[in-house]
């Protein structure tokens, strides 16, 4: 997602208490940033924030990072938080291929909510849950691997079910159309577009266990 | 599927070169049925046949098996091959629940079309990709057992994902509009109603690994 540049979008991100700056400094000690021992739940592209944010307001002892690769975009959750107290929200503007940089064994779920389908063939790699990607995902993990994603896109969706199955995770749960199962749900801002227009969510939860 | 009571269905089925009429007797041996090596695929709920004929004609030197449960839908496939060879096509009158005392590991691949999605939860057990009916193929594969599914319905194909990736089977191939991929495919007569109202069509290729 790109936005027009929001004005000072820099200077806004870096000020705010949400963000993250350097995150690469917690790495392995995100506990210690949060100051208790909650399990760490993140999304890779958070967008405008929606999901997120609304996680951090519906489950107070998870703690959830948002990160987000445009600050034109990022900016945007933040204006969300602002005047907000969520203690259990971080933010993070940075490109999901150092994930592994920033994350050493202390996640516990990663959401990829309605990641970039990245049609074109040549560019499969660059999906979000490409074996390039899950290889990468593999160290920031403290328990077995947990991924839940949501996407209105089928071809992505069913790319995802294949690529994750073939790298060793388990498909615990799924849907093709999320709005009719009892899956607890917060819904984001492109999913309550889909939805008015009749758009079905397709759901997909999947863990990989230690052999 | 349920057509109506067909005349003499009984004796039509029984009397075609096509049926296999008593098949435990072959249990263990379609091969000599056959009197070649070549691999054994099935259909389980062929309807009136049109995949499982249609799959003789494209691949002679793959042995076919189609079953049905019902005669008065069987006969409508054995009406469409009557007059025609197709040494490599056969069919059997049976409920899946038995298909464990007719095959005993020599088959090789199971393609499941259009099966009955059993919508309720409290039938779920009822379903051909349910875990009492995936413990049942275990025993009727030869090599790594192989399953390929095509279905409208998105609730038995969300099932079937989870379902078959829980019981250790890898999503080696999805898609959720069959028609846009390059996956050989032969249209079965349900499908191409579907495809004529627009309805997308559902696909799953699945082996299991030996650990």
């Amino acid at each position: 997602m790109r936005l027009r540049n929001v004005k000072n979008a820099n200077a806004i991100v870096n000020s705010s208490v949400y963000t993250i700056v350097n995150p690469e400094e917690h790495k392995g000690h995100f506990k210690e940033l949060f100051n208790n021992d909650n399990p760490l739940h993140i999304e890779i592209g958070m967008g405008k924030g929606d999901f997120i944010i609304g996680m951090a307001k519906k489950y107070p002892n998870i703690n959830f990072i948002g990160i987000e690769k445009y600050e034109s975009v990022m900016v945007r959750a933040i204006q969300k938080v602002d005047g907000i107290e969520l203690p259990n929200l971080k933010l993070i503007c940075m490109d999901a291929k150092t994930i592994n940089e920033v994350f050493d064994h202390e996640v516990d779920t990663l959401y990829l909510n309605f990641s970039d389908p990245w049609p074109k063939t040549r560019h499969a790699k660059r999906r979000l849950t490409s074996d390039l990607f899950l290889k990468l995902y593999d160290d920031i993990f403290i328990n077995n691997p947990h991924i839940i994603q949501k996407t209105d896109n089928i071809g992505l969706f069913a790319y995802s079910l294949s690529s994750l199955s073939m790298y060793g995770y388990t498909l615990i749960n799924v849907s093709l159309d999320l709005a009719n199962t009892e899956i607890p749900n917060v819904i984001t801002e492109y999913e309550s577009k889909f939805m008015a227009l009749g758009t079905k969510i397709n759901y997909l939860e999947a863990v990989k266990y230690n052999k």
